[in-house]
């Protein structure tokens, strides 16, 4: 490398270290805010985290990285680069032409308005009083449109959203997917909703303490390979994973004393999100190449965990017999294979991350059609209680009973989340095509997994998926592990052999 | 307020306010380092400390800075200042004068070494192991003699070091003080050692558990009036009180399973830090001016309530009942005079935050003189051990088994806070004196502690203390609340009546 690319090089990464900086400074101003920040300092806070997300945002953007950019965009200078290189200059280059366009004032007001909302939404929740949170929400979503109209329209408005979340999605593909899964799973689900098996789930309707599930949630951590030295648990009201930087990966989880299952899944859902980032080459730290491809990505790494390893038959006949001793009293007699089953109970049910794995894709295809409408054909805010409660009778033939059960029971739209739930579901793809390959590859999962010996399958994906980090996109990854494009096949071969099985169908 | 000057003072508190972000997320980072922050991650987050420092240092000195307090030099511009807005300039111009000349690189490479030491302190503390901190220590102090340099030597390079923690301390007035102090001290001391009576303790050296310790340190906070909706308690390595803005004001303390009174007082001391800034006028809220007088001030708050309320008899008449009931087992046969004469023990002792009242002021003043040496009279930081061991075995005739016992037991010096030990000793006289005057004014003070009504005392402070936040300074205020200048006999005259009935002398 010439001396003066060299030179450029440094002072580019120092550039891109300061901007990191202020994005772990407000990832732990945020996990603070989740995790028990006293009530009366959260308007402050606020912000201050508007005033510092615009330093950042003004760091992004300024004529200072212009200038590198510019530099780099010379092939004379771009050809002395290595691949990891030319990566992380084209990651900054996609920020930067986002965002350039945004007036720095503007993205303040809305820093302050999200975070200011996401506290408004706890309460709303809490007191299912969606006209509390109508003008934030109102406020959120026409901030969002003004930067939709900044940062260009894609085929549709919607589409500048999902390619946000996941490149290179669209609308159009996205369609295209959720009708072909759905061909396959809506006739699943009615056949399981016929089915005249149902699994007992009486025993899970008993109270745990929340010391011993809090002691199971981190023993089952531990045996996925979560690195407690690298991160930690806490409680919040919305379960979240969070990569403060490489060594700092923490992971929350909720507690109802009334539903041990609760805390188990979110604690192995979040833990692969956190296990991902945990495993990313160390040679990415400070650089926005040090996190997950996608959303889509890292989603299919913790279902993966969560659903495809957690509630599997291997997995129960390795740990129930620790969950039994957690919980002695509740569970003496109930049996590991009615434990699989109920974990496995497929319900037409209100709450998305409470739901099965099957149904889950419906409550995705109900938020992704509502957002469709909200961003191209001109919903309102003020409506979403009625389609939302409309469309879950629709889809679901259940009609929750008020907004906090309802609506208002993710964080995403607070915090201007739009066009990121699609992501779970793709990750539910990515996830079962990814499970296809390492079954070959690894003949004998089943049995590691019963016998709890789960570092071959953490080192596996270590290799396959988590040490490249953002160096690659997801079509990349997924072609490169599993030899083939994204094929929603996978994961309706995966549900409809467990859910036949199960309900002897 | 012409429109010119009403502009600029509108723009230069935005500024103002922006700095106070960046300490806002630095507080964040530092409370979160010590309160549980993964391991792995804290190489990285030093270097994000240092980092984000440096950005708060830029604008503290910026060009920007120094017009807005060029333009308020002026006296036709400052003159249309009220009294309060000149106070805020000039603790700003205190600020930038004294820092305009450090060289932002080199505050850098300070602010991530001192963020790094402060990790390598707890390691050293807990293996006792000097010679691995030494290194660190002794980069601190030479970075401190660099920064003397930069700021100008007054009377002595440590007079530079004593006026920062506490304005207009000097070398020359704290040697007078702590002679007259000694003077009568050292024969009280003497007289208790030699004296027949020895409070019995033989009670305290029992198992209490953690979890009640931590719910009677929250009971005993609330009625403090310590407002747990604008802060949070904690654990930590060494307490402390942090405010991060008027509406978070968070503390810490640490629960020993074999001493219950540690954590006892330490959550009554770090109560008291806590409970000034909570009481901070809200108007003052994102100006420098929000926080306490000076170290000095800020430590009389924590020793009234820790020491003058907290280990009184009346407070433990109402208060001991209660002990009681946390820990039936440990104490059922314990009457309310042997637990008052046992927490008014004293001891010659190696833990200063662990010493009584009266010897309390003999372990500041061995600091004091260490410190004298390090920056006046050419003490290496290799030497320190030794000298440390020899004074305590001068002054208080024990001699420490180690150096985590010893002089590795304080955090002070790994974050490079040299001067402001004799604050504490300060903080004795200013609560002294503030006591002699509440007594007058209260005559019935002692009943109100008696019946568990603490609010009039909190009411007290705030009207004449809390409210004022940095708005005067510490001579200011002593005068202003007492009548009187600091007068190190209010300290001996409480010491004496209490050590001497106590000690029946």
């Amino acid at each position: 490398m010439e001396v003066q690319v060299s030179q450029q090089w440094e002072q580019f990464q120092q550039l891109v270290r300061k901007i990191m900086s202020y994005y772990e400074a407000l990832g732990v101003l945020h996990w603070d805010l989740r995790t028990g920040a006293p009530r009366k300092g959260t308007d402050i806070r606020s912000e201050t985290i508007g005033i510092l997300s615009t330093e950042a945002f003004k760091l992004q953007v300024s004529e200072e990285m212009g200038q590198f950019l510019q530099f780099f965009a010379d092939p004379k200078h771009e050809g002395q680069l290595d691949e990891r290189q030319r990566r992380m200059v084209a990651e900054i280059r996609k920020l930067y032409e986002q965002n350039k366009s945004i007036p720095p004032e503007r993205f303040k007001e809305y820093s302050i308005l999200a975070s200011q909302s996401e506290t408004k939404w706890e309460e709303a929740k809490k007191n299912s009083d969606f006209a509390g949170f109508e003008p934030y929400l109102t406020k959120i979503v026409a901030f969002k449109q003004e930067f939709i109209d900044y940062w260009g329209v894609k085929s549709t408005r919607y589409d500048t959203l999902l390619d946000m979340y996941e490149p290179d999605l669209t609308v159009e593909k996205v369609d295209a997917i959720f009708d072909r899964l759905k061909a396959r799973l809506v006739p699943l689900v009615h056949a399981v909703s016929e089915s005249s098996f149902k699994p007992e789930t009486g025993f899970l309707k008993q109270l745990f303490d929340i010391g011993q599930q809090d002691k199971f949630s981190r023993f089952l951590l531990g045996q996925m390979g979560y690195d407690f030295e690298a991160g930690r648990l806490d409680e919040s009201v919305h379960p979240f994973a969070t990569g403060l930087n490489p060594g700092d990966v923490r992971i929350t989880t909720h507690y109802l004393q009334d539903d041990v299952l609760s805390a188990v899944f979110s604690s192995l859902h979040e833990g692969g999100h956190a296990l991902y980032e945990q495993n990313i080459d160390k040679s990415l730290a400070g650089t926005p190449l040090s996190s997950g491809a996608s959303m889509g990505i890292h989603e299919s790494q913790s279902r993966l965990w969560e659903n495809m390893i957690g509630r599997s038959r291997p997995f129960w006949r390795r740990y129930f017999g620790d969950l039994q001793q957690h919980f002695p009293e509740q569970l003496k007699d109930v049996s590991l294979e009615d434990f699989y089953l109920a974990v496995n109970k497929v319900e037409n049910s209100l709450i998305r991350i409470e739901a099965d794995e099957l149904t889950y894709n419906l409550h995705i295809i109900i938020r992704y059609e509502i957002e469709k409408q909200l961003f191209n054909e001109g919903l309102s805010v003020k409506e979403l209680p009625e389609v939302w409660n409309s469309k879950y009778k629709e889809y679901l033939g259940i009609m929750p009973p008020n907004d906090g059960l309802g609506v208002l029971q993710d964080v995403h739209w607070s915090g201007g989340d739009f066009g990121y739930f699609a992501s779970y579901s793709l990750g539910n793809m990515y996830a079962a095509q990814m499970l296809h390959t390492l079954r070959k590859e690894m003949p004998n999962l089943d049995e590691l997994i019963e016998q709890g010996n789960l570092a071959p399958i953490k080192e596996w994906l270590t290799e396959k998926v988590y040490r490249f980090g953002k160096t690659e996109t997801p079509s990349e990854i997924i072609l490169r592990v599993t030899g083939e494009e994204l094929n929603p096949d996978y994961l309706a071969d995966y549900l409809e052999a467990k859910y036949k099985e199960i309900y002897k169908l």
